[in-house]
């Protein structure tokens, strides 16, 4: 491992190799420093992600760490339809991590960032006797007045989610089944490893004006989509049908749930849900650049979440998505 | 403690209470929104406060935890002499911790926040099993071109500190040695538990364009010169007798390292390290704003640091401060 905080920072700088022309100052002084375009606001978040909490030695391979908890960034600003720009990287790491841990930790986050096309600019380092934590900052911007909140639905309004809700959370389950290596090639363990956040998708509804709210899909659709309602002093009505969810096959099989709760209760997804009046109905697409689009509810006056199963009866909707305050 | 993560939210945004027309965003969406002043730069900085590492519970009342927290991303700002203005706050909460804590500490951020004229503008939050820690972001904006660097200083140089160093490092030690309740009134445990980054002094030398480099002394006046130094390629000599310290006392004296060992190594006290032309030597002011200024040493082209001691007799000076990664 490294000798001092100032060889660390010296291979991080080789590592990351800073070029660009917006970053007017990165690693290595006091802060960083950067233009925002004129014309539009900045966004900024901050995440989280804890070992045992967000992530476990045994089941997160390092490269899947550092991408994860960039992902859990990015997707932040892809619910404002924002363009992510700049990344901070702070990890706390513990004593006995070899250096290969950090080195793949670190290839994890470089290589999302060069695939969304962000630049690392800055960040801490420390070593604690724990477990290893790091916290990402990413800086995005949006034009003047146009990013799409959480705000802005009302009763009426359709609800719309891209993608296949569930799969990570089956993922995170077949690699605690260990049950074999084939597995580790399905297309629900790499999407809980290595989530895509759809930062293209948040452009397009911001520009196209089409939503009246977005949120992104982090603790579980039930958990997300009643956090949006509540801040809107709404409920919503969903379409047990139309939840786009884990295919029935012996991967899923192998797992507790049945696919309609992995995609109602699990987290971790990064997909994006937003919400269209009625009358923009028709111009919603069904799928975007291969992504598809599910029409799969709507949002009502009387506040609460309700689910119409297939046999037509509404039962209340538990909410049972992940909160880091009631494990 | 909470119930959940929407009612931590919920307390935090009422704890805050976010008005701030320059905030198009704040706690509660996705992400933060802000706008930059036309014309400027913007200045990014994260630092993380660790329990064992940065703070511990039995020295540290919780505001102080706050207060340091912040203090040491508002002093990365002073070090480029911008003008803090938004602030995001992370906190990984022990699972045992009483809420009394978690109040305390969010008072301690806003209490600086408020004197530092700054907004806190959203965060993330964890419970975990280990330790607590914080992790903050600042960001705050200069005009484009005029932040001061760590960069940019040349041999014949001079250098200046302001303040009395060491200070934070006696008062660690007093309040280590429990020697007596009346010592957590004395300036140095203030100094230790409460100290002011030095906004106004980095916001000066930015705009009257006399310092030709930058930095804050956060890990200890040896170690920061060094690293000032390195970056510029360049070594220093520093004069032991006007390097400002800690006054001898029965305080002092309670505590093994001498007072010029403090100055030297002792980290924390978030005062500013500057450089300066010689031909520019007679506008330094002595004092500003009643925090003295001292001219303490000159940069030099051979590397390494030295100091003179009051002998005339020139040693190598041994950098001693703290390094995360040398514990």
């Amino acid at each position: 491992m490294f000798q001092s905080e100032s060889e660390f920072v010296g291979w991080l700088q080789r590592f990351w190799r800073v070029r660009t022309p917006r970053l007017s100052l990165g690693i290595g002084d006091d802060a960083a420093m950067i233009r925002v375009t004129g014309g539009h606001e900045l966004i900024l978040t901050t995440d989280l992600s804890i070992e045992g909490v967000h992530f476990r030695r045994g089941l997160h391979p390092p490269r899947s760490v550092g991408h994860r908890a960039l992902a859990r960034g990015l997707s932040d600003i892809a619910a404002m339809g924002g363009t992510p720009r700049f990344v901070l990287v702070s990890l706390a790491l513990s004593e006995k991590t070899p250096f290969e841990w950090v080195r793949s930790f670190y290839a994890g986050v470089r290589s999302l960032a060069r695939l969304m096309r962000v630049t690392i600019i800055g960040g801490d380092t420390a070593l604690v006797a724990g477990g290893s934590f790091t916290d990402i900052v990413v800086a995005g911007e949006a034009p003047a007045g146009r990013a799409l909140r959480r705000t802005g639905t009302r009763p009426g309004d359709q609800v719309f989610v891209s993608g296949r809700l569930g799969l990570s959370a089956l993922g995170l389950r077949l690699l605690k089944s260990r049950s074999a290596t084939a597995l580790s090639r399905s297309a629900a363990v790499r999407k809980h490893l290595y989530p895509i956040p759809r930062i293209e998708l948040g452009k397009l509804l911001m520009s196209n004006g089409l939503a009246s709210s977005l949120i992104d899909l982090s603790d579980g659709l039930s958990s997300d989509l009643a956090r949006l309602c509540s801040t809107n002093a709404v409920g919503a009505a969903l379409w047990a049908a139309k939840i786009p969810r884990p295919m029935k096959s012996r991967l899923t099989e192998l797992t507790a749930p049945q696919p309609l709760d992995l995609a109602l209760n699990g987290g971790e997804d990064y997909e994006l849900l937003f919400t269209a009046r009625p009358a923009t109905l028709n111009r919603i697409p069904k799928q975007f650049r291969g992504l598809p689009l599910h029409h799969i509810g709507e949002i009502t006056r009387s506040k609460g979440l309700s689910i119409v199963m297939p046999d037509g009866i509404t039962h209340p909707l538990e909410i049972g998505g992940y909160d880091h305050f009631r494990k």
